[in-house]
């Protein structure tokens, strides 16, 4: 066996609390080497004529990536304590794999063993539940719908007259998402995710003015609250965006700063290098990116925090909102997000806070930071493989079964799953045009773990590239929506709602990844239920042997729409 | 190149933040694989021509376990942002290793690579700089010093005239500990380290009665706070034993619940499995181990976390001590200890916070709960090869660089790093008795990465075996006192504080390990200066060529005493 490759570590995705009863133990050996491998565990202080009374239990083999098998297993520890090690053997050897290193036999002292010290409560990670049933729908508020033309910003172009650009407007508004709120009840959608709609400068609003206000072209705190409640009437939860990082260019702290200079009562908002401050020729302050006009906020001052804390308990008190997406996410102190979940979940404990992280998330993951991720190791997969075509049946496979593994399982059932958004092209744009690509991708994204989410206009088939493109006007001329795809979204929607063991209350495994025939196996189970997915990648048919897999009924996708 | 041995992670002892503009990035490979690791990084917007423009540094190798190569290097990025992979080579082929895996060319998109997205200020680890020139010594009050038999315990024996028990007691108390406070001048000691001295029942004061009493078997409050003052006066810190996982048998509130059951105002303050309430013959309720006479603490209950915060900040407060030895801390909620850690670090941002825990700590040391650990690990490896001589010199310095590689430099520098204790033998039972390992034992301290501690007497040559053995009295007369040991300590004590690189300022690093003539070799280096430490820890004299290591002088340790 490769010692090299065993790796274990308590108190992060291979060992954790996943209830106030539930341990989840986790190992990695290389791929293909350990035969066996069970969970050596017991209380610590139980002990009997001198001797520790420990049980070993068989692990399953959870899931392969292209170097690893990982082995899962789940105790129920009496009283909330476990010491434990790793039996792991094959045809030739056996070693018991413990903090301490490796031994040939079970040490007898429980102090060479890892540690769980103790399942307490305060400390389980707990996602609101409601998010594991929810699909999201996202909305670039700009481009949505103009219900009250008489709030249009100056220079207001007519609805989708030309394409989108950085700079230009079409007078999206608050009225215009009421307006078609039916559409998302249709589809089916129980979420609505919204980038900012305070007042700011740009079209998209990420340059903040005022986190106390709404931006005027949207309408105004009344229009917004009725929305909220509209949304709430018909199941739906709402999303705001938070931009805490740094500020807009005409926040007004920062233009007393620049007014002001040294004198500004200001001055510690922000990270200034020296003084004048200015933006130009290059920003001497701390920004996002290089970007002058967006000058990083100094989350770590009393007075800021205070303020943007208000600014998050504000929204969700007076306007019941039920969740906050947070922007550059990683780039603010983690100190600030601790006590930011502390005010949220005080306002409203079962609000969801979902981090803008593109990479490895778990140090915000831990339960006092954030409820979920933009999942977006799950997106490069799904895209490159179904989107693209660019990426091997078994390197999908294998980048999947690591997203799986790389965060606690109560964490992957709330993971935001997108496959673009306003930030990236769209998926049709992505899949160079190819609708049965974009199925594939729906298919996968939808019966997959986690809290999937549609970019607004994807589902009838709009295309766009990079931003700005991907933010053109929704279509709303019925003959111009791709109506088949529409109902092919629908369907799937309802079938993640119809059979729990579809969507979000099963577990998935990776079955079989074809490379020559481009196809892929997965498998969701639950209690005495399994579902068998193949998706076939290729543009050829395939032929798959169902007998493997047990007798099995079959269901017709194509029956449902 | 074996890729299944690679492991890199962010945010914890693979990537961190030393200070405020100081990344410190490491890399496991395995042993003797890689012959050359450079990091490849730069500012994740800094881009030219459409290309990153990212830089490459050699990584130097940190030391090596029996399975694993660590690499190692600096960086500080100008915008304290940081993406990062790492170029491993050896003579057949070169790999680039990102959070995607592996590629053979620098990938081009940023995206891939790991990602240290911010230094922010808020959660660089700070933990008190006085630590880092401690050297500590631990007092078990009922037997270092009777200093006022006016206040005895009823019962009291005469001082050592009997072997220790775990029910009598000898009357130490405060006014001895100020009495001999010249004994601990004489030998360099910097910081006390106190086990309980609250109010309690039995002679360790590890069952708490009364948390903001002192037990009057030690003197009043007066005394404790002419103690502290004496202390600091020379130079000494004080820090006490706080048990906040469970309280004694005898604390009022469990009293209460025992009384009044389910109708006690206490009854919230335990955990509680059914009524009635009671200890016999199994406790009924969550305790320490499956001690019915040590109640676990509810510390998510608002009321007892108060209570508990009170209690940390009064004694800081009003009698100035610098730091909390936090018992059984691993058992006690996350939650609870964030709070600890703001509420002690308000009353005094230097008090240091040291949690007792066996097992690796990482999810304590993450600059939001504790400063450190009681050192096991390196206690362990200490024992067992210099101590016992059981382990091999090779077992030996992969276990010590084992230890250096869990966790942070910085929470390395102030490790607490202790041979022994009220709850282990004396560390010269543990030699059997043979003197020169314990000088080995201190050598090896002394001259480590950390904050040493001296159990009381070990350094006059007391011994003991398990508890109670190794709690009898302390032996204050000179000529049953081992003269020459203390000589030595106080010779290496005085060395650390003469040559920083000799104490906690400068970097070690194992040299050699020679099984066959079982010696060590390390070293300790900062800026220009080296010291070479060769340990003969067999009953033989060794060979080694000392030319290897470049032009040298030899400093004589029997020349200190």
């Amino acid at each position: 066996m490769l010692r090299e490759a065993i790796y274990h570590r308590p108190k992060n995705n291979y060992a954790y609390a996943y209830d106030e009863e539930t341990l989840h133990i986790l190992l990695q050996t290389k791929k293909n080497d350990v035969e066996k491998v069970s969970l050596i565990y017991g209380d610590p202080y139980d002990w009997q004529d001198e001797k520790w009374n420990y049980k070993s239990s068989e692990m399953i083999k959870s899931g392969s990536t292209m170097e690893y098998d990982f082995w899962f297993a789940t105790v129920k520890p009496e009283f909330r304590r476990m010491r434990y090690g790793f039996h792991c053997s094959d045809d030739k050897e056996s070693i018991i794999y413990t903090e301490r290193g490796y031994f040939e036999e079970v040490p007898a002292d429980t102090a060479y063993y890892f540690c769980f010290p103790y399942l307490n409560k305060a400390d389980v990670f707990t996602p609101p539940s409601w998010v594991k049933d929810t699909v999201w729908y996202q909305i670039f508020p700009e481009r949505f719908g103009n219900g009250d033309p008489s709030i249009n910003p100056e220079g207001t172009l007519e609805w989708g007259s030309t394409d989108p650009t950085p700079t230009n407007f079409f007078g999206g508004d608050f009225q215009g998402v009421i307006d078609h709120l039916d559409h998302l009840v249709e589809l089916g959608i129980t979420g609505i995710y919204f980038t900012p709609i305070f007042k700011a400068y740009s079209n998209h609003k990420y340059d903040t003015i005022d986190y106390m206000e709404i931006d005027p072209q949207f309408g105004d705190k009344e229009t917004f609250r009725r929305l909220v409640k509209e949304s709430h009437k018909r199941g739906i939860r709402v999303m705001l965006d938070a931009v805490f990082n740094h500020s807009g260019y005409y926040f007004p702290p920062f233009q007393d700063v620049l007014k002001n200079q040294e004198n500004s009562t200001y001055k510690d908002w922000f990270h200034i290098w020296d003084y004048p401050v200015t933006p130009e020729p290059k920003p001497n302050y701390d920004t996002f990116a290089f970007v002058g006009s967006m000058p990083k906020l100094n989350t770590d001052n009393p007075v800021v925090k205070d303020y943007l804390l208000k600014v998050a308990r504000y929204w969700i008190e007076d306007f019941d909102i039920d969740g906050w997406r947070l922007d550059v996410a990683n780039e603010v102190d983690h100190a600030f997000w601790r006590e930011f979940r502390s005010v949220v979940k005080d306002a409203k404990p079962d609000a969801y806070i979902l981090g803008e992280i593109w990479h490895d998330s778990m140090p915000w993951l831990q339960g006092d930071q954030f409820d979920a991720v933009m999942n977006y190791p799950f997106t490069n997969g799904a895209i490159d493989y179904f989107g693209k075509n660019e990426m091997s049946a078994e390197n999908f496979a294998s980048s999947i079964t690591n997203v799986l593994h790389m965060y606690p399982k109560h964490v992957n059932e709330v993971a935001f799953n997108l496959l673009d958004s306003h930030d990236t092209p769209r998926i049709l744009t992505l899949a160079n045009g190819n609708l049965d690509r974009v199925k594939l991708l729906y298919l996968f994204q939808l019966s997959f773990i986690g809290s999937p989410c549609i970019y607004y206009g994807d589902e009838i088939g709009m295309a766009g590239g990079q931003d700005p493109g991907c933010r053109a006007c929704m279509e709303w001329d019925e003959t111009n929506q791709n109506r088949d795809l529409f109902e092919f979204v629908k369907g799937l929607i309802e079938l993640r709602k119809l059979e729990p063991v579809f969507g979000n209350h099963a577990d998935f495994r990776m079955v079989e990844a074809n490379n020559d025939q481009n196809y892929i196996v997965y498998e969701k189970f639950h209690a005495d239920k399994t579902l068998i997915f193949i998706l076939n990648n290729s543009m050829d048919p395939i032929q798959v042997n169902l007998g493997q897999y047990g007798p099995c009924n079959e269901w017709k996708l194509e029956d449902m729409s």
